[in-house]
């Protein structure tokens, strides 16, 4: 379920809270005034600090699956169109949701069991979705790589890693990132000529 | 300087206790213990938990230089054999020194600034090797992608996440994942016909 537009202001200041001093020194206190509510409002909506964390993870896999639907819709079955549009998304993903991408990186093993299941669940349909169009094209013969299952671990990799050098003010605008990583995810599938 | 036999033991402690609970819940008398040794003991060489941290990192960088340099020796000055070097190189330091990889990418923003001043200085240079390398390769023409610094990235990218699903008890050794990942970096440098 999408989270209330209250609920949405608490996800964002708890993201900014944990961004600037990671999970385990990061206080609910300031969360709720950052937020500008009371401890008790944001008691109402989140049990605790561990469930903000969950909140604001599943936040994020639900803008990457928005991201992944809007690019698929614009293209056919084709597998090189459709893997194109899913590096769009994964792109798209790490640097306009670049804080949120960086998070991920460093608090996800901060979730107890319970809800590493939860989230680890909702994620890997991300995952899948880069795998199953590599597979597809691996059947029509459309990609031709000998290494299908080490290509779909780079693709995710190499995109991941923009986060961490994305300039909202460079020069490169998510676009001609996108571009540049869909040519060089393609190279790596070994395309059929 | 390389650590002394007896401070190898002390990396050696500290690191599994880092991997085992976070820096932030790591214990510096547990460190000890698990060394067989006195706290004082400890003390006598390194001042404080941040101190191990630091050692332990740059130890990993000393690895990895190693393995540059021996892979490297076995080979002259065409970009290409080079290029296939270096990911040995990457792929074994991913890979028979997993948990210290794993280790980089949570703890090193542990480090307070002087330190990771110092670390990065050193973890520079590995990263210089493989744009040099790129560099030489593009100038001669060996390399013809119109992205060397995304190629750069990417190939970093892809080998550094080895390490979080690399399985020593599993069918590829460390051999075979770097001869993939050779032929996955020249693929993105698109060499010469």
């Amino acid at each position: 379920m999408a989270p209330s537009e209250r609920q949405r202001v608490f996800i964002e200041a708890a993201r900014r809270e944990f961004v600037r001093n990671g999970y385990g020194a990061s206080s609910i206190r300031t969360i709720a005034q950052e937020a500008g509510v009371s401890l008790s409002a944001l008691y109402y909506h989140y049990k605790n600090k561990q469930d903000l964390l969950l909140a604001i993870l599943i936040d994020g896999v639900n803008a990457f699956d928005a991201m992944c639907d809007e690019e698929l819709s614009r293209v056919g079955d084709d597998p090189v169109e459709r893997l194109r549009a899913l590096v769009v998304a994964l792109v798209r993903f790490r640097t306009i949701c670049q804080e949120q991408s960086l998070m991920i990186g460093t608090e996800v093993r901060n979730l107890e069991p319970e809800n590493a299941a939860v989230y680890e669940q909702r994620r890997r349909s991300g995952n899948e979705l880069l795998g199953s169009i590599i597979d597809d094209g691996m059947r029509s013969g459309a990609f031709t790589t000998p290494y299908p299952e080490d290509c779909r671990r780079s693709i995710l990799a190499m995109t991941t890693s923009i986060a961490n050098w994305y300039d909202p003010d460079g020069p490169d605008t998510p676009a001609d990132i996108a571009a540049r990583y869909g040519d060089l995810a393609l190279l790596l599938l070994q395309p059929r000529p």
